[in-house]
């Protein structure tokens, strides 16, 4: 048997017989012929049969045949004098045409249906582009000298709040579903200074809104040998260039210095732009983020803006404090388009200062036993950040709702597909 | 202030003033003279402090100091007139002494200061190790043209034999930690032909053994438009391949074509090699294994070996049937220096060979109506295989126990750090 040529490789086989596999796209029947596209993971092509019928659409098929140069033919190309083979049953219907140029259906629709409804091309291409973007961004920390890592998704204790956790029977004992490799990451920069994650991470999220999920993946990544939470950033600018890098035809330019913006200072921005004062509020209202980005964009010609030195009263009790405005500390999120992609800083890293910082909260050091041990035994000033893989995608590509850039998205009311 | 410069790097710097930074990993006390060895991720170097005292081990320090180089020094080269500063506290001496050549300490005080232990440099090597073997991995399936993917971790039923699944209480419904992404790599073939994952399943594993984990992370791919399982074998050759090219140091050699023997005829060496008579069995015990896989070194020089047709009965009910003995099944294992360390094979792709399958295990569709109802909207012939990569980096550096290549295990009796 001859082997199998993609469908965008036609071109190169003009005047020879191949064979090309693929589903049924799309079946139009003319009078003494039926054009048949077929779909495989290059593309379309289009196989001229005679007569009527064939099988009807999402069937999987191989088709052997001449390819001809022909105009009108999408792409230029054809293949003509095919004999066709069924690799497939012929299929059912689909709930929608796959066919068309964007997919008809509702969101629900679309995910009861994830399995088929991701055939259709444009929903296909999130996820390459997805793909490319965790391949861009693990290039660009290889080359800074991060080391990979998997970490456990099983912890005995929540990670940070001991809220919206998802319990576990783990052999009888009580265990939850991480966070975040928090904790985790922090302890490898005993190890390997500079470490990255790709991996799952799980928030028994209340709320039902269009940019939360019960499991995403998170793009975490901590460094030892900081001076402060700016070297953080100085990283975290090259892994999203790396990102956007991967993904040219996105034209998203990451800007060699991204503009940035003092907490403080952005909320007399804020004050004077939209006459609001949010001056004594320790967090940036979502409205306002919108606000911040688009005064970015104006005046910076940048998409993304750091906002740095939030409130301490608003970030997780492992947070460093800005050595000289000990109110405001030394994090930062990143705004991209208008909504926060990625929350980070410097971290604490000396043993007294986590229990300081803990008995200040009113919080019991017990529960954090394993985790601060670590840092008694000799930690470089670090930091880190993390960043939600689809959030980005959907920040990207302009999709209203994360969960169109979740393959199998998990919420407050899906467990399915 | 000089910017930092790895240890590694002091040959290149000789007669410079130079800033280095790391944990002390020994302080050697002369009459007049201390050498303290600074250990960064890139490895060690001296530097010779006037005088006694220093910080004690594990401290983090930086030193700015002249690179000078002397024959008797580690490497050849180390730091004078040092200026010493800390950046930690001075460190609490950890449970084992991390600068002896080996880490003197039973596996279970290893893990349970994992944190510390892993800082011990051949400790830490094996997860460089992982990571490059991972990168290898999808460096070689993004050649073949393959997608990366992440699915729920969180799914609604049991993907494959309904025992050992982890039970979450997810939103007030039951739901389960995912056994391995089976069903959504299959799915996704209907969309991107060839899909990949790296990422943690989970194994509700009562028994306490070397080779079995709670949560493990398996590379899985699946790939469409097969003739039968060998095509499946031929991509996991270039993904192990991939693997072992990234870990030159390991001197493992993947042959071109890696031999093959099909299960029966296994059985009949078996006899004949061991006086054993396992015919009948459905399954290879383990030291059925090792002598098999002692036989391929030995008539083959290879140390791998595809082991194929297993019979029907032990496989599980996705597995596409040897159409010439419907008895013995068109999957493999992949063994590695006498352990199993791939499964795979060639799966359904029908709908009703799906419904058939079930109906004659006694099973009812009901409970993966979700996952059958793709294949009656047409799926291609497929395949693919899951390879752990904690039993990958253990039998390639010659560890007894798995564990030995967590990070940190997840098991019966582990649940933290």
């Amino acid at each position: 048997m001859i082997s199998r040529v993609l469908v965008a490789d036609l071109p190169r086989h003009v005047g020879e017989r191949v064979r090309i596999a693929g589903w049924v796209h799309r079946r139009r029947q003319l009078k003494s012929v039926t054009f048949v596209v077929v779909r495989d993971r290059s593309g379309l092509g289009q196989v001229v049969v005679a007569g009527s019928g064939g099988p009807p659409e999402e069937t999987v098929i191989e088709v052997e045949g001449l390819v001809t140069a022909n105009p009108r033919a999408p792409g230029g190309f054809e293949v003509t004098e095919p004999s066709v083979g069924l690799l497939s049953e012929p299929a059912e219907p689909p709930p929608f045409d796959l066919y068309r140029p964007s997919l008809r259906a509702s969101l629900p629709t679309v995910l009861d249906n994830a399995a088929l409804a991701l055939r259709h091309p444009r929903l296909k291409e999130v996820f390459t582009i997805a793909a490319a973007s965790v391949a861009g961004f693990r290039s660009a920390l290889d080359g800074l000298g991060f080391t990979e890592t998997q970490t456990p998704k099983i912890v005995s204790s929540a990670t940070e709040s001991g809220v919206n956790v998802f319990g576990i029977d783990y052999f009888g004992e009580r265990a939850f579903l991480a966070q975040s490799p928090q904790f985790y990451k922090q302890a490898l920069v005993g190890v390997f200074e500079r470490v990255y994650e790709v991996g799952p991470v799980f928030r028994a999220e209340p709320h039902d809104t269009a940019r939360h999920l019960a499991q995403y993946t998170s793009l975490d990544a901590e460094l030892g040998f900081v001076e402060d939470h700016h070297d953080v950033m100085t990283v975290l600018r090259e892994a999203v260039a790396g990102m956007a890098a991967a993904v040219p035809a996105s034209g998203v330019v990451v800007p060699e210095e991204i503009p940035e913006i003092h907490f403080a200072d952005a909320q007399d921005l804020i004050a004077r732009l939209s006459g609001e004062d949010p001056r004594g509020e320790p967090d940036l209202a979502p409205a306002h983020e919108r606000l911040l980005s688009d005064w970015a964009l104006r005046t910076h010609g940048s998409e993304f803006l750091f906002v740095t030195g939030y409130p301490m009263a608003k970030r997780p009790f492992y947070t460093h404090p800005d050595p000289e405005r000990p109110a405001y500390s030394n994090s930062f999120d990143l705004l991209f388009r208008g909504l926060e992609l990625v929350t980070g800083g410097q971290r604490l890293h000396r043993y007294a200062d986590y229990v300081t910082a803990l008995a200040v909260r009113g919080e019991s050091a017990e529960p954090y036993r394993d985790y601060l041990d670590v840092f008694a035994h000799g930690m470089p000033p670090h930091g880190g950040f993390a960043l939600g893989l689809e959030r980005w995608t959907a920040r990207l590509l302009g999709l209203p709702n994360v969960r169109q850039a979740t393959l199998f998205p998990r919420d407050l009311h899906r467990l399915a597909p």
